[in-house]
């Protein structure tokens, strides 16, 4: 068994084998982060052509960062797999609220999931916060309800829910709204370590 | 926006758009549940041809959690994902040791990855136990090690690390293993909620 054990030489040796995927894309270097970092987390070069970065995201989502705003993830596994420590130099917190009891009493109450729950009790504080969805289609059709009819507005959507119900619309719905800038993946692929990847790689680059 | 939001119906639809992808593999009902549960928590039907389920796994996974033994896990991101109600039932937990002080310290001293000394430091505890690994390869690796050289055998090993830097060649040395039953993937997908994916679809059958 021969095999490398350097963190380092690991990380900079997968980078290496993604790059040639990203060639034909016309990448900035902050976005080539992005795509680098998602692509690794799913050991998957077939994202290339799929992510979907908005113009605006990268740079409102390092000023939110910077600002001290708050991360609201969907899942704990997101929140796991955030960067918290990084993020908390700047004064930010991840927020998740899936396991709270009020939040399951809603999702009970209104016949609604307990990640669409968590969004809606979060409420205008997400007003220029990140919002990073890694899991549930429902609680980013929430987070884009909540835009439209109640004019709460993100500074970014990480939004890279999973799965064959909804998470694919959900997502084209995300690139198609005119207000909030994001960060997607088209199709069904996605999850937790996906978003946070995507957070994580806006983060190490502070 | 029309949309499913009871969680069982997402879950019953999602089942049932990934059955066909199913049909040619000749899985028996068991097999079928962590197929399907791998396949959803990815978003990816590719996965189906890439997965690899000893005779002998679920079984012995099963007996495992029945007996109230312990999960360990690479990354507290794979904690996260397992359903640590419906185990404790049986009297286990979920350990890692990824965020540990005196693992960091022994991987730094001997210049390994944090997860691979966290598995060395679990030592002996991982005999009869339930492995699940689903971000470093170097994890995986050192559990083979151990198994090989100190003769420490988990009762099962679900080995789905992710990425290009030997996260291919760990998993198809665990195939290769002749003494401990596994669940993996071939290639370089994997990822923390598929690991866990795979742990709760045998968790869920009891």
């Amino acid at each position: 068994m021969d095999f490398i054990t350097e963190p380092m030489e690991i990380e900079r040796r997968s980078m290496e084998i993604i790059a040639p995927h990203l060639s034909e894309l016309h990448l900035d270097e902050a976005e080539t982060k992005v795509y680098s970092r998602i692509i690794h987390a799913a050991g998957d070069v077939e994202y290339a052509p799929l992510i979907r970065i908005h113009p605006d995201a990268i740079r409102a989502a390092q000023e939110a960062f910077r600002s001290g705003r708050n991360i609201y993830t969907d899942v704990e596994m997101v929140r796991t797999g955030i960067n918290k420590q990084k993020l908390s130099a700047f004064g930010g917190e991840v927020k998740c609220l899936i396991a709270d009891e009020n939040v399951a009493e809603m999702a009970k109450a209104e016949g609604i999931t307990r990640s669409m729950a968590a969004m809606r009790t979060f409420g205008r504080e997400l007003d220029g916060s990140i919002v990073a969805i890694g899991n549930a289609p429902t609680a980013l059709f929430e987070v884009l309800r909540m835009a439209e009819e109640e004019g709460i507005c993100p500074a970014v959507v990480v939004g890279i829910p999973v799965g064959f119900v909804g998470a694919a619309d959900s997502k084209a719905l995300l690139a198609q709204n005119g207000r909030i800038p994001y960060i997607t993946v088209e199709g069904t692929k996605g999850g937790s370590p996906i978003a946070a990847a995507a957070v994580n790689a806006m983060l190490y680059m502070l």
